[in-house]
């Protein structure tokens, strides 16, 4: 079953041979490539959500919906290879009055990388794996992919890829644009091959900084593209606690159930203010509100028996810390009850290591502080993150905290909870350090960009420039022309 | 004279209150600190030239140019800041009919990344120096600068700093948000500290991995922004040759040459067909034609001494190789006789690492092609590369070449020469490892988004949007919006 050196050596080689055939084609060209992908994987949409189901305990509502966004996801990206954005492309015409010294015809365009090794998660079979982010925008910029299948959904990765294959070799891609491959030899011979330019990864804390390690050890080092771990904080001010509590207490117990809080952006953390006291400002109890709340919510298996000992262990190792009680208690059926943890502010400052670990499943920690307490303090506690949250009322000036998580996370929101990540042009997947090994997104138009570099081109006379650069714009993208942008894209452009 | 760790934290501690202070001032206060610190270096313009002339051999022409080149720089990115183009703002309205499902308001503008360490370069005492690109782009990110000096013109350094600190007090800026160390205790300090967020370094390949792997390193890596070394190899295609043989020669004389060869861009290799044969169809010979334009160009000492012994040790180890004769000698004099080493594609198939050897100051290889030979089989045994330069005519389709320079150069260059960098828009001074350890430029404007990173606005109402992302565009700037782009700057706006 597993990938043999020599076998991932020859994908990869043949994944170079494709790239380069394929890296100069035409943005329509290329984005009709997307289409057919993402054509292929609607035509068999059955067939892989039914797989997806048999190995993955997730249901088909969830995968049906995940697999639309990964067709989705291709098409935008199809839109964004002909509308151009990516190549940012630039020309500085020669200017003997430029005002450090004359200075040469110089134009600017990003090109792919190369080949990319992509590893996928386990608990996005689509959206996150075989055909998910990170190889639809590797494709966008240019690029071939080898991915790394993960065993959770082995046979639903296997027919993915599959398809994928016979899709490109129907649209008339060159053959080992895309492979697959499975096995621990197989990854590490990846991430070390010399053809290979990047990697883009999604999964564990440990597994993905053993990655970027190897990465970064390479005689070349290569960029390591990594979205690692996340325990997204919820910070509830005392006014928005004061009004909203009992449906902030439904949206969080909704959003860190959902998927069985097998997602990334799951909120693991609520900041409130002490719910003994006279704020609660009614008869319901916090653990009687969270406990109706979180009963009526789907429960289902784990993705596999590996993760749930992880998410057991992780579990225990809060549960042990210094001040942490129980406020909701889970239980070892194969689907488990959600579990929900308490302790106090002043408990974390004395343990942060409270809020550094993922419990990746179903269970928050509860915070209580003090009405009065520094929530910015509290904040400053935080590592690195994909997401945080303030619920507060409009009026309140909150711009420290603001500040604060805006130093720790990659995406904060308002009102809202993190759990579904658009993809659209604004979307930022992304976070500083663990949340992510770079401070790229992984997630939206933006993503694709991480696969490309930048080349100039100085002193070249038009018949040798590459389309993008050329002054008669045949590609018909926006560029930046001394310094100014040029007239928008015409109309209809994208819209076929 | 070194700074202590203690010192270093201390600085680096300052820096980070400065840049919290700064972060999100508004465009027009961060540009003029940017104008504030170009007037202070021009205004002492002749006490800093004089001073480097004195500790770099570097003659005052070109140490004048040299410090206009950074104030202008300076006054570019004040403008840019203005301009808001490095903020990358987008914006994505709420949309229930988004393809993939309803998607809510989420807006992503790029923040800087913090504090900033900055490694000076000896060649540049001003470009790659103090107040040279790495630093002027991180400042016009919105970071705060630590800069480590390098000591080959350290009383330029000293006095470079005091005068940019002065200068930022004057203007109103935090304390601390640039600051000097020296020493190598110091640089490791820096390089490991938690509130460093980034390296900005150009030097040696050894020094710049040591470094880049110390930063890997980290419990929480950080981006190494290094600029390594480079041999820029120049292709001179038969056609060329036949016509422009002398005018070549008499270029690559000159750009070879240029500031003793201690440019990173010097011209290291050039490719010409055999020119013992026919091809050179007139009476000189190549080395005659070499001997006299070289002859004629300035001679003065190199940077430092220690730069010299390293720059005797490499032409000692390519003219060891197997293969290489003697077309120019250099000599042992403290302002050396440039050094043309010769050789043949033959020889550098068998023994490639000739084309992997920098040897930083005025020498080169003419590696001898026979007529008929495969230049892009040639252009395939190059490591990455800042240049690579291609002799043609127009006519000539050398579109494989091009490609195999492509993957290899951050710039590509035709019938020109590779020394001198432009300060534009569309400037790309990077290039594949080893030539730099990422995909960016250190020099143009695109170098400012290499000290940001991106939040994304999730859902949050008008009145707690920051400037860049709100719905009335306080600072004017240019920004995607669902997906499209929002009319141009009004007229006029950056030319204050």
């Amino acid at each position: 079953m597993f990938t043999t050196v020599e076998e991932t050596n020859t994908r990869t080689t043949a994944a170079h041979a494709a790239y380069e055939q394929a890296r100069d084609i035409d943005p329509g060209t290329r984005a009709a490539w997307l289409r057919g992908i993402a054509a292929a994987l609607e035509a068999n949409a059955d067939e892989l959500v039914a797989l997806g189901q048999e190995e993955t305990h997730l249901d088909e509502g969830r995968l049906s919906f995940e697999l639309k966004r990964s067709v989705f996801q291709l098409r935008l990206f199809a839109e964004e290879v002909v509308r151009g954005e990516h190549l940012d492309a630039t020309i500085d015409h020669a200017d003997p009055t430029w005002g450090m010294g004359p200075r040469p015809d110089i134009r600017r365009v990003s090109v792919p990388l190369g080949v990319v090794g992509v590893f996928g998660a386990s608990n996005f079979p689509f959206a996150f794996s075989v055909m998910g982010g990170d190889s639809a925008s590797a494709l966008a910029a240019g690029c071939a992919v080898v991915h790394k299948i993960h065993e959770g959904h082995l046979q639903l990765a296997l027919r993915t890829g599959a398809i994928v294959e016979e899709a490109l070799e129907s649209v008339g891609a060159p053959q080992g644009l895309f492979s697959t491959i499975i096995g621990r030899a197989a990854a590490e011979c990846l991430v070390d091959h010399p053809l290979v330019k990047a990697i883009g990864f999604t999964g564990s804390t440990a597994g993905g900084r053993a990655l970027f390690d190897r990465a970064a050890r390479r005689s070349t080092p290569i960029p390591f593209y990594g979205e690692l771990g996340s325990i997204n904080p919820v910070f509830v001010t005392e006014a928005a606690w004061k009004l909203r509590r009992d449906e902030i207490l439904a949206g969080f117990a909704s959003s860190f159930t959902m998927g069985m809080g097998q997602f990334c952006t799951k909120p693991g953390l609520l900041f409130v203010p002490g719910y003994s006291s006279a704020l609660t400002g009614n008869g319901d109890d916090v653990s009687d509100i969270l406990n109706r709340e979180v009963a009526g919510k789907p429960r289902r298996p784990l993705l596999s028996p590996r993760l749930r000992e992880g998410f057991d262990r992780a579990v225990e190792t809060v549960r042990a810390a210094p001040g942490v009680d129980v406020l909701l208690a889970g239980d070892d059926s194969e689907a488990p009850h959600p579990t929900i943890l308490k302790t106090t502010a002043d408990h974390v400052r004395k343990h942060p290591g409270i809020l550094e670990q993922e419990m990746f499943g179903p269970a928050a920690v509860v915070v209580e502080y003090h009405p009065g307490d520094d929530l910015v303090s509290l904040a400053g506690l935080m590592v690195g993150q994909l997401t945080g949250t303030v619920h507060a009322e409009p009026h309140e000036d909150v711009s420290d905290l603001l500040s604060t998580l805006r130093e720790r996370c990659g995406r904060l929101l308002w009102n809202a909870w993190p759990t579904g990540v658009t993809v659209s042009y604004a979307q930022h997947h992304g976070g500083p350090y663990p949340a992510t090994t770079a401070t790229t997104t992984s997630v939206g138009t933006a993503a694709i960009a991480r696969f490309m570099r930048a080349v100039a081109y100085d002193s070249f006379p038009p018949s040798q420039l590459p389309a993008p650069l050329r002054d008669d714009n045949p590609w018909r993208i926006r560029r930046r022309v001394d310094g100014a942008w040029d007239s928008p894209i015409p109309e209809g452009k994208v819209s076929e």
